[in-house]
């Protein structure tokens, strides 16, 4: 089984701790492809590159998806989750849609951890869009940046122990780290916090290899059934193709 | 990796039609084993029986999960989910429970059908308590028993496919088969159907493998952690013991 | 008119609390009939222990609610309330539920207050299941346990008092005592807080005495409707029976 | 003890529908007084009567509820009844809060059911105004008048007793029949609606009793609070002085 | 164009704040009138005086609003709202609706800053019978009265300045200022709180003009459209007037 | 006043309709200017195209809004809605975010008419994004395309005035007509429908000449504060400079 990991923002750095993160816990005999985008934001910080973001990732899978029998977006806003959905006949599951959901089955109220304040509205919509606002305790953010995670990782650490103790203590009864770059530190941090630390990306890929192996049909008709083909004008070969396609 | 399915109530032939289901959607180096209810309910067609029925499945995991790495509920009301995943160290996963978060991932909004009109407000009531009432367009009963999926499969396939269109033309994107007794039908019907007609039990076998693969620790704090040791009286041996250990 | 009280845990001093709180409610003329259980958790306080009280509060009723004009459950997770209504012809009402309706005619928001954090997201999972989440301000919890009522009395009333006025300075405009352990507590404390003090145990018999007075029919389809007479096995006599009944 | 009825409309007749209804359903020993408006809406049959309505109520509770031991609003948009509560140091209960609150006990949802189309939406916000909304199956309105209670009693039955099935066909396993001028209907079709019919009079009258017999105290802060006195101009004096009191 | 302006409290004051408010935010070529209630409470602070300010309000509309061409309500309860959009032909603005839906377009979450604790939940009930929960992060009162905004500005000031900054701290990204004698203090206090202080009557006569210009037709069936002539008695010729009128 | 219409697909036919509806009902002195995408979907009919017309929305607005007082998204997903709020330091409104608005202060419900059942769905989730699920009574599709808005005029028209009636006939108060090719019918269609039929270009254009007159300030703190500029690559030097701006 071969899965696609996309990232759709520059930062190959990213990419490699997403890797890493999915290959631990991949089951044997999954396949890993990660790919990096190579227009768009350098690292996702704001709604506008969030949306920017939604093209390079739809590139990519254009690109990269063909031969792949599921894709993971290696991107905690899960941008361009439903429209990937929508294009592509294998399985697309998103980082923190994963997350979420796997919470849903580990405890009973799950707290959602991010980089910076103000990505925190934006996480509290995303959650709201899946309809999970009921399981999830809230949403917090520590003061650091993704690139932190590379640069001070113990600062990192300690700020996100602390900001999942907090959560613990407003009622969490699980704790998603939302955050590609936080993917490695669940391990790490575990055994100082009393509720499951949930890495997306591990949910993720346990749950792109699960809808792989079941090959349930695509709907047929309703808002994410193949289109018949559509004209899309000005972007790359692959994803005119991939538009133009019946579906 | 061996999975517990248990089945609550008395009727083997429900059992057996489960395991069959669940085989077919297992991997490879899944070993099954299925249990059923020695006391309760001969099915669960009621409030009072769903309620009585915790208590065999309670007993029948006390006696049962020991050596197994994960709990699959084979009875669609998912009976008892929470309490099973207070009691035991494994992780547990319920057939409409998993339905419900793999049609997640499916399609935006996911319609349910089940058997007898008595039982569409309780799945209305379980849906709402896993918080997915967004995500399920609506719940519609057909009107056949779960003993006729047996004596007149036929006439039981024919209203289970006009359930399902129904449910799509009034905005579901992909079917539930809320029914122990309906695992069988969805490879049959999905070719009728246009959304994917999904099947509990094979989700929940695919959640449940997912689940142990991880290895998520317990919450050590909050409402499904260990409780360190209760007691309880006039309950069979096997369940008193799981209730007196620290966790 | 005779009402049963119903604790289907084994202690029977919670048994004597609940007794004394609905003696002093009850009108004159209402004869009360109080039984505890002999099966199941010694004190209900866990999620699973909970579940299996559920059997023991069912076989209770079977054997003790022939001749009485509606039953109160005298256990503050209201446990099995919705499988009494259905196996009994005649009214039956939760505390918590009585507490929290009863609250609804005495202020926009009513605060609800537990023994222990564990149950906490169990409470307000019982609120969410009534509908009643917007009525309900926040459900907090005293770090006392049950027993101490009996042992500690000052401190579990001061720790009491101290989560009510919390409570108040949080929105609520009443506070619910949801535990049958508290009941007594309610006359005590209130002139020590500034918003009516609800006990349960008062709320219900009032609600189980107006109800039984006037004698609405049950329905007769539904999801609560007698159901005609259902095979239950190795179970008590009177609870097979019960089950067998034709409504 | 003694309950204050309160039509603020002018129509005495409807009075009457309900004063009947109300001696109908109070225990003995309960003395009840019914109070017509003098000035406002001949007919409560749009939100500016309902608006305008709320003066007369407040001026018929002024005039008349000292002496008395609770107040029932004798109308079923419950016109007024939180600015009562808010004046009153007695129990103040709605018709139709009565008939929701009692419904949720006797059945998981209620269907309500009113005259004319007009307030159908009036109806749909004064459930959600209670929080309510999760435990109501829908709002159907009949195609009658108030008056033709009066003068065509024989349509308005039959119209009642088509809308009431309809609801139960759409989930209802209750229904309150939501129109003072419908308080006498419930008895005369019981019979021929396979559901709980609720008259919210009955309810109404029932949970004044049973409030009136606990005495619990008025919160002493919060929205409900007593003023403290207020000044208000160009009322009766009876209303002035009202406002004026300082609880 | 002429906006009718309409305070229905007694005191002249509030009405010179919001007029002057008013006239800083009109357009050229708008007119605008204000009008002060002759009876009724002197200041809103409660339940019952805003229930009875809605005889205030409409008598005032029926005497004034022939020849505006919309009306601004200027209290911020919204008194009477749907009640006189029911009656007149023209467009009818609340100052609280106007801030929240302006507040919708300018930041995902506003928070809502209002005077005394005993109003927060009746605003945040208003802001529920609007839908927008979801858009509003929290409702706070400042611990003064409306007099003080005119005996004590500094204090008022330094108070709306805490409690806006708590309101951001707590997820707000726009803070409407909602209570008419706050209307002067946003252009004040703007350049100390980082997210825009919204005057709810700027927005109401920005919408109100809007409205006027579009010139929308009124519903023609439903619950605001006109009613045909209704009957009351006991009120002013001129409100007896409005509500006999076809429309 | 400058406003710039922005059409981000490729169908001049849209932006031209979108264009006369927007002059006529736009204010005297205020001056429009409308642009096309000149990259991305031919016309909007999927969520993936959805998905990538927010690049080409981005790039028309770096190249044009300077100089304009605020932006109106021609195009009924109002796609890019907030990450255009985060870049630009003017208002901007989307034609369906401003339909629902004005609709709420015309109705208490709306009902949406759109084109294709293929983007019910969609729409749905778009208000439920604004919170404004319970204003909206239901979201209907017309079976015709917007091609067939220019080729088969009267067809169209007939569809959309039956769903029109359906909405009316099921609880909408007013009707929006949320597809930039209907801009033009309302006017047309008014007269045989009897609720408002809302053209949402008129209401965006109305808003957002009303925002640009009262000069809000932006958040300078949250998740629509300028962002102090961000790194993209690989996008046009417009758009690449809009996000490199400080703010």
């Amino acid at each position: 089984m071969k899965l696609l990991l996309v990232n759709p923002n520059l930062t190959q750095a990213v990419t490699d701790v997403v890797m890493a993160a999915a290959q631990a816990a991949a089951r044997p005999g999954t396949v890993l492809q990660a790919v990096t985008g190579d227009f768009g934001p350098q690292v996702i910080g704001s709604r506008a590159e969030n949306a920017l973001a939604a093209h390079g990732l739809l590139d990519l899978v254009a690109r990269h998806a063909d031969g792949c029998d599921a894709v993971v977006l290696a991107v905690s806003l899960d941008t361009g989750l439903w429209a990937c959905r929508e294009l592509l006949a294998i399985p697309v599951v998103g980082m923190t849609e994963a997350g979420l959901l796997t919470g849903a089955m580990l405890a009973p109220r799950t707290g959602v951890l991010t980089y910076g304040a103000r990505l925190v509205p934006v996480y509290r919509e995303l959650v709201a869009s899946y309809g999970m606002g009921d399981r999830v305790s809230g949403v917090v953010a520590v003061d650091v940046t993704p690139a932190q995670t590379f640069s001070d990782p113990e600062r990192v650490l300690a700020a996100v122990q602390a900001a999942a103790l907090q959560l613990v203590a407003d009622g969490a009864e699980a704790v998603l780290l939302a955050g590609a770059a936080m993917a490695a530190m669940a391990p790490r941090l575990q055994a100082r916090v009393p509720v499951p630390l949930i890495d997306g990306v591990a949910c993720a890929v346990g749950l792109a290899e699960t809808l792989a192996h079941q090959r349930w049909p695509r709907p047929a008709v309703g808002s994410i059934a193949a289109t018949g083909g559509r004209a899309v004008h000005g972007v790359s070969p692959a994803l005119q193709a991939l538009f133009a396609r019946a579906g």
